[in-house]
């Protein structure tokens, strides 16, 4: 069975990325990629990457060329999908959402943090969001994927057991999360020039992040309470990765958090609790749709502290995509997916 | 007037910064840069950047001419201060220990964490600590210094205000610091060569880290009481600049936080609030003896979030060293300390 | 004496290192700085690194402040500088234009490389070219100086002996450069962008670079006749620096390299020849006004290569347009560019 | 079929990249990998990139289990091949050495470069130069392959279109290289710390580099006589990545120098030949076997410029290893070998 996917919005990070791994999987046909701005242009002239590895040219898109796809992935600007959608699902189309338009629950939220109306509520509603190892059934099922946002994803994952397990208080949580530049997109811009992002470190949005709706949705949903939570974005001077530190009051120190991590991903291909005492690095993710795990409890007190690492690109946006799309055509989870991170 | 300086163990970062500071020192004559391993060389062959402003050889350690100087700096590994400090102390030198031997007032508790007994408790009980904004007058009285280390330095400024103020709980302070590699020193290591820390970022010493019980000691200095802290180091892809992002729940939400560190740093030269709303950035003390702080509460909540951003190798070390002489020799305490930070 | 002085064009990297410079020389008060889009703004909200060094906001350029000044730094795209530089120059304002407008002898060529027709002929005939290591005099009494380029200036004082001795063939120079990204300025670019220079290495322009002309004009007049130069810039993943390796095919393999560049820089302030076997590294002039040099004669061939590093922003750009200052005020050559390279 | 292999010495980045790619690779099998340090260790403990990809532990090199394989790998230090080799050549072990011990023909030159007599000339004068785009046939009849280095595959296959077909004068050929700083090798030395290496660019070896040798010997058997070349390897604050910028004078300047490169490597798998007026990018090799090479003919004069970039781990190393493997062993040569690039 081979599959045939399109890719609309193909020229930032997520949708080269999403290039990338559609490229080198085994059941996908990738039939057509669309770009505007690049329209005509060869894919492999823009990205010399895919030389040789990709033949198709950017094209506008065409509504009646997506509808005849198997799956569509949008990797656009937030607001164009669920412009979309809608008509693809309608006629059958599978579709994957790497944007905003569909985490939200709550449109007012969503409304606040992305300043516009949403142009499909019913299809907001029925929307599964696209994190496998919390509702892979559902996943399974959905005709509409939201595919989680690049922080969300690292936290919401480092969070989860304990959340879950009702292990620490809920009302404090700290999520203190770097990222490298690749984040920011492929738009220009000028604090992510080398010469600005270079040789430096800070936070940014402290005083909130659009990501901080989709995170607390999520820890809510698996706490089943409200959720207090400070996350902090910080932009590190790299390309790839996230690093997620994350602390929570433990009600009970006497927990084996350990187990709890390593009983709870056992069975997730893209989850890798570390051994005790390690410290998990971005690059040994970098390029794969793992999340490394370490879960300490700093000289034995009650703060739990879970550091967790992904690549944004790939298990924080395109992997992730992929996971989902093989989810929801019935494929192997993993398939497309095995590729070893290149280190150094 | 002019000061005579000399540095014991010149050949570490350190020591470098220790070079360039009082290479461009008014007030200051550089006599000696002492080291074993590169006695003999021409400081200027190992720095090419200090070619035509520094004409000193390395040479080796001799008591007779360190206890001529007017000041010494001991930029060793720790437990070599100790070993030689009292001597000079005792014919009248000022020293200043850049190392740890003289930062933990409880022995015992220094014994742990760097596995040795300590050489002359007295002295040790006698070393002033040289953070100035917290104490300037004991420094200018002091014969000792210890030099605080860069992490402590960082973390102890940006929760000065709230712990002196009584302003947060105590029990669950939380610092998630990042360093650039520089931190880690010059002697090659396989985590700090380019391709191991470039292109990379993660935590360590999650479980219990040096600095930690000398941040601790200053916290419950200012608090008054003990305090209970998380400290988390991070590793930056970049080579100088420390950020600590710090964590601490508000006793009262409704307090100026702004205005409480406006007025706590009004009075210090090295110490810069930036107005509400900012996000520091360690390339903007690059190289400089500030510290720039910006106070968050992040969604009008009871969380106070501080971010402070250093240059480890000056306010971190050799800055401060310098900020400490000049204040224990009665010179103008920015003096050789006002360069602006080269950016980008 | 105190000089005043204006920055045209004040929000690239090289207005931002002219501000640096100018807030640290002892003799120069900058009584403004210019910029359209910027105008009200702080000069510190926009570099926080000038907090506490710099007071003055960016205003809309006014012909009167700036006629009113003695000297006068166009810091603007090219095209700007001979449109506002004739009017200043008949009222007595020295002019230093930090951009190509007045750089090339032969218009012809000027107006094939910058797209346009030059605005003040005569003007150009009169600017001096502004390297002070070959015409000092002619800048003393010049009324405008046209600022050279970031790589002429590498390629031009590396190339020199070579050329005034008549050493070399001058039909096959090569001049292999590489230079860190903020060469290529502070406007959002795609390929400036941090994932897109960082960890990549690429060259640009081998067809042909708006520098050839102006490096071939300047060969040809140390030669004293036609020179055949080959070109090849390259973008190295760092900020600041400049590499220039030169290759030139020597008449008489005997001649004592060494000897001759020493002879010919002995007297310079800002040209280093370093001792024989060295490899000079860009980090070492970072944020200085040094040019470093080392010759080599590979196996004792005839081929003789010549490593030359600068920092593009200082002597490449602001830090030359300050000697040039200096030159032409009648101050001390070197006044407020002695501050030592950061390094690490 | 499936191939039994073993690599000895697998701690450096040669053997990592080894590691990585015959994990992945269809039709090995890695039964062995050797380090006497990390005896007893995972891998997956030292390089977590390789956890749930390889479940070895480094084990004491052991000549019987070594003798047992089909394919034995050296990646290790200069000296330890050539005493180890000859035994399992013996025993019908195909084997390939990615360090230097059989690269140079004559020992008296290979002596001179690597300090040590050789110990087993017999098998070097039988060994087979591992440069498949030039000599593939001998390589499938080889027992014993000598992997070339990585500067000298970049510059040899740069210039090989040009020395074959008498394009240029073979009397002052230059290559001006520059490499990542993995090429340096895992161990840490003082210059490959990120504070050493990062924001810093600078040449080395310009009065000799070991490679020179090497690469002197490929292009004089291409060219079928003496060749003079001067070739000055840099350091580029990367990782991964070598850029050979070459430059030789064009005997014809008619002659259409992309049509000659193109011709010539139409059929090779692993040289990707650009469209006139490109700019070959090293990240767009990264972690992959390509070479990438653009052709240029600067302002239409005689010089031939050629631009050749490759990922000096894989290509320049370990991936070119494996195509040897391939070849020996009759299998597809691109086997194992069609990853795509992660970028950015």
């Amino acid at each position: 069975m081979t599959i045939s996917a399109a890719i609309v919005g193909g020229t930032g990070y997520t949708g080269l990325e999403l290039l990338r791994l559609l490229a080198g999987h085994p059941q996908v046909s990738l039939e057509v990629i669309t770009s505007r701005a690049q329209a005509g242009q060869p894919v492999s002239a823009v990205y010399p990457n895919l030389r040789g590895h990709v033949d198709l040219a950017f094209s506008p898109p065409d509504p009646a060329v997506l509808a005849g796809c198997d799956v569509v992935f949008f990797a656009t600007p937030n607001g164009t999908a669920m412009e979309m959608a809608p008509a693809l699902v309608e006629q059958g189309v599978r579709v994957i959402d790497l944007g905003a338009d569909f985490r939200i629950r709550d449109l007012g939220v969503w409304s606040h943090w992305y300043g516009m109306d949403h142009a499909c509520p019913a299809l907001a509603a029925e929307a599964v969001y696209g994190l496998p190892e919390y509702g892979r059934e559902a996943i399974r099922q959905a005709r509409l994927v939201a595919n989680p946002g690049c922080y969300p994803t690292a936290v919401q994952l480092g969070f989860l057991p304990l959340l879950e397990g009702g292990l620490v208080a809920t009302d404090t949580l700290i999520a203190d999360a770097k990222s490298g530049a690749s984040g920011a997109g492929r738009v220009p811009k000028p604090h992510t020039l080398l010469c600005e992002a270079g040789e430096n470190f800070h936070a940014y949005g402290a005083s909130g992040h659009r990501h901080l709706p989709e995170i607390r949705q999520g820890l809510e949903r698996a706490a089943a309470q409200p959720v207090g939570l400070t996350f902090v974005p910080h932009l590190v001077p790299m390309i790839r990765g996230i690093h997620a530190t994350l602390y929570g009051r433990l009600r009970d120190p006497a927990v084996d958090l350990q187990a709890v991590y390593e009983r709870r991903f056992a069975d997730e291909p893209f989850v890798d609790v570390l051994p005790p005492g390690s410290h998990p690095e971005t690059r040994s993710v970098r390029g794969s749709n793992m999340v490394r795990i370490a879960v300490h409890r700093p000289e034995g007190g009650d703060m739990a502290l879970v550091l967790a690492v992904e690549d944004n690109l790939v298990k924080g946006a395109a992997g992730q995509a992929v996971q989902n799309m093989n989810l929801m055509l019935g494929l192997r989870e993993t398939l497309g997916l095995q590729g070893i991170s290149v280190l150094p």
